[in-house]
């Protein structure tokens, strides 16, 4: 006997359980009609999106998805919908998935790992569920499981002692780089032990700071993928099963990590815009290779057209970066403007001056500078209705070297997670894909030209010592002692976090961005602002 | 048999384990030399501070907690010391409370009511405990408990059945509005079914957005408070013991509630300018309630001579609003600036006439102004190392009525969680100890002065319909359809929920400011910025 099971990965809007069933009901039907599905698997908690957050705490939200669920059951016959909701119980509340059968919900699974680390806050809104489900369905017996509960050793194992002889998932798994091998790794080692095959159904989509990237797959009981669905896009897929057993389809290749880290960063921007309902998006463009990078991006992401770039030079900005900065709105034929900050900053060095009298320029000045460029960008920002991107990256977040309300200002920060070092790879893989930020972008010497012949060297350690630096201590955890122990020098770690714990209220104010590293500023790293602790 | 019981009602510096260490031998030496007490008991968590958040990740950390563990049980004789710590056992992490005697640890309890919701994250940190912690101290047998195990149900009677005939409890209770009396209800009510009496420890101080209020407290075995140490200040106290039976000693008074609010504010200024080194305060003075408040506020926090004012008038800035911000001044003794904004204004709109010819005026130009004021007093605060307070109120947080990088640039928005309705109180009771804020300034309608004649009437429903619909929705979680039973109008709730959900993105971006409602902005309310939740 064949079976088909559609994989469904689906890119839905958090909260919008409306929208959400009407997507669930055309896919469904689709997967029937056109693919001949038996079986429809959609993500984690489908009907809300993931992550919802604390609108879960509402009691009218969690009305309204269950009784979108019961509705949906009534919905689609001819195919079994299996669907993740916030299942409610007296005043319980469970990260379920129900499967849906010809109008009645013929199973419901509660899921038993709720993960509270990292990103993940699932005890705050979950109570945890406390046995497998296994259903039958044309006299194959199909488990259920979500996410988190498949990482955990031997749950694959204990379903099929429950009598499981396929194990369907529903996962809301974020994307970090190289997250893809991990995922499949464990899963298609636990699955050869246990020994029987399983369908692993991820969304896909930006959700705020989230990136789930898709890549669905169904492992054989040998631990084998013999399908995979694409990465960073919705696609819903058809796998036939012949038993229990699939039978091998196309896998779609896995990006490598450069590519992967590039696309991420490309679905990020544009799902925010899209979501968000921007009109597009706006960046000032310094000639630097940070506002190099974030507009390849913004323009790969929605289109040259829904851009715009804005030259803000001052006294400081060399003719290069004007010149640079030129080339690289025209080489991606984006719209842009100059305006020179002078007038501003000469208005506001008049206003200050009787108060400042006698005080040595220190980097207020600088500041000023960074804010009258935020105050223009937000103004075109405001009149606009376009998103200002924030073009800082994730070494100048670590470390402070940024002006809140400055180049700070913005709704969203692309590469807000991309360390230095990693902007100038991608900026060398969009270029090899079609030159559009000039060489000379990439190899002069970065500075915030904020001061006569400033270069971020004069206050940083170089980026090839700090990166390194910095990913051990914020994505890793690890003291000052083990740094240097790996070969730091002690002045160099000492620099690198003291400047990272005293910058925390900057990033506290910083807007969301993209997380593309195991452990992003956000909702992966929650220091306190007011602390004593000094680990060097 | 009498035994004297110290209460440390502690105000620490999270993160310090140093300081904090020698902190409780200078309070154990002094409980021992100074008040003869028998026993000490601290705050929860004591030797980290409460909450020490992703701090408590870290494997250098929780050494050195540990470490510093070890070596207080040598620090001193004669006492007993019960600590509160982040115990390391193998891989997990515990929240545990030590009993340190004659160089020993001779007790040692595991939390077992780990609270993973509003402000609390303990089980992103913490394994939970399963047993209760019974031990023996000159022939009476005292039971160990931290915090939320003495909310849950049965808890203090299982300690009871346990052999305890004395219950000690370790805290880190965050003041709200009302919450002393919600807690000693709950205590004395248990404590009274169980018939054991209980010492109750609470540290106090602020820390970010939380404020601890100490209000230590003694219940006798039948449920009656018989000492209660002071709220919202350092105190070591002692009570003396008949056995188990706790002699009746001096209870501090309550604070009414409007007295308890503006304690708090006045706490968590004075913490957060302090526990993060600033040299002072500094803000924008606009003859406004919310800043003439904030004013007085930071006045009483840190002195008339740690704060300064600025006013930022611009042509919409009417002349009584200057003249009632110089009164505010000069009845607090304040130092101010006057700098008019409009040479900025009108080098912003001159840099911007090309690109804005033929748009109408909107709330772009309204913005450029807020700006304008944001770049002076972060310049200010910048070169004077003096912490920028935001003026800004929570009735405005909610709905958006603010700009960002304008009037919401700031280190700190102490009065962020104040509704509008109760900043007019607040103003009145600062008023009935002596009067700081000219009565003009209370009655006026309130105005953001960013247009001709502009009332914030224009673009907001009243504050007497608008702050019940918000403390409805956002700190009481109802439904449109719940409020309008309630008796307000739809269009009120719908104008109001609206905004509410549209302006997320602003509050992700606002400064820390301090929790006094049972729901602030912050650790207690996560929204998705992106949403397509409509609950109306």
């Amino acid at each position: 006997m064949t079976l088909k099971i559609a994989l469904a990965q689906t890119n839905f809007l958090v909260g919008d359980i409306t929208a959400n069933v009407n997507n669930i009901v055309k896919a469904a039907v689709h997967a029937r009609d056109e693919l001949g599905a038996d079986i429809i698997v959609f993500p984690e908690l489908t009907i809300t999106g993931y992550p919802a957050e604390d609108l879960l705490l509402r009691t009218d939200f969690i009305t309204e998805a269950n009784n979108a669920l019961y509705q949906l059951a009534d919905s689609v016959a001819g195919i079994a919908m299996i669907v993740g909701f916030p299942e409610r119980d007296g005043d319980k509340l469970y990260n379920s998935a129900a499967v849906l059968h010809q109008g009645a919900i013929v199973a419901c699974y509660r899921k038993r790992a709720l993960p509270n680390y990292g990103v993940f806050d699932e005890q705050r809104y979950f109570t945890a569920g406390n046995q497998p489900c296994v259903f039958e369905f044309n006299g194959l017996f199909i488990g259920l499981t979500i996410c988190e509960d498949v990482w955990r050793l031997g749950v694959i194992e204990a379903n099929k002692e429950a009598g499981a002889e396929l194990l369907l998932t529903l996962n809301a798994s974020p994307f970090n780089s190289g997250k893809i091998h991990q995922r499949e790794a464990i899963i298609c080692s636990q699955v050869k032990t246990a020994g029987i095959p399983l369908v692993y159904v991820n969304q896909v989509g930006g959700q705020d700071e989230l990136i789930f990237d898709g890549a669905s797959f169904v492992v054989d009981a040998d631990g084998e993928v013999v399908f995979r669905a694409a990465e960073f896009k919705e696609q819903i897929s058809v796998v036939e099963f012949d038993g229990s057993k699939p039978v091998k389809s196309a896998c779609a290749p896995l990006y490598n990590e450069i590519s992967s880290e590039y696309q991420a960063l490309v679905l990020g921007i544009k799902d925010y815009v899209r979501k968000n309902g921007f009109q597009g998006a706006i960046l000032g463009l310094s000639g630097g290779i940070d506002s190099a990078l974030v507009l390849a991006l913004a323009v790969d992401a929605l289109g040259a057209d829904k851009v715009e770039a804005v030259l803000l030079p001052s006294r400081y900005t060399q003719d290069m970066s004007n010149e640079d900065a030129v080339l690289e709105a025209k080489a991606l034929g984006v719209h842009y403007h100059t305006i020179p900050i002078e007038p501003a900053v000469n208005a506001f060095t008049g206003m200050l001056a009787d108060i400042f009298a006698g005080t040595a320029k220190d980097a207020t000045e600088e500041n000023i500078q960074a804010r009258c460029r935020g105050v223009i960008l937000m103004a075109l920002s405001n009149k606009q209705g376009k998103l200002l991107l924030t073009t800082g990256n994730k070494s100048e977040m670590s470390v402070g070297y940024a002006t809140l309300y400055g180049d700070m200002s913005g709704g969203f920060a692309p590469i807000k997670d991309v360390p230095k070092l990693l902007v100038y790879r991608l900026a060398r893989y969009r270029n090899a894909l079609s030159q559009v930020i000039p060489e000379r972008v990439i190899i002069r010497p970065p500075s915030a030209e904020l001061a006569p012949d400033q270069v971020d060297a004069d206050s940083l350690p170089p980026y090839d010592v700090l990166d390194p630096i910095l990913e051990r201590y914020i994505e890793k955890d690890q003291s000052a002692d083990q740094i240097i122990a790996a070969g730091f020098r002690r002045e160099d770690v000492a620099r690198a976090i003291s400047l990272v714990d005293r910058n925390e209220y900057k990033r506290r104010q910083s807007p969301p961005g993209i997380r593309i590293t195991a452990r992003a500023f956000g909702r992966d790293r929650r220091y306190p602002i007011t602390s004593g602790y000094r680990g060097i």
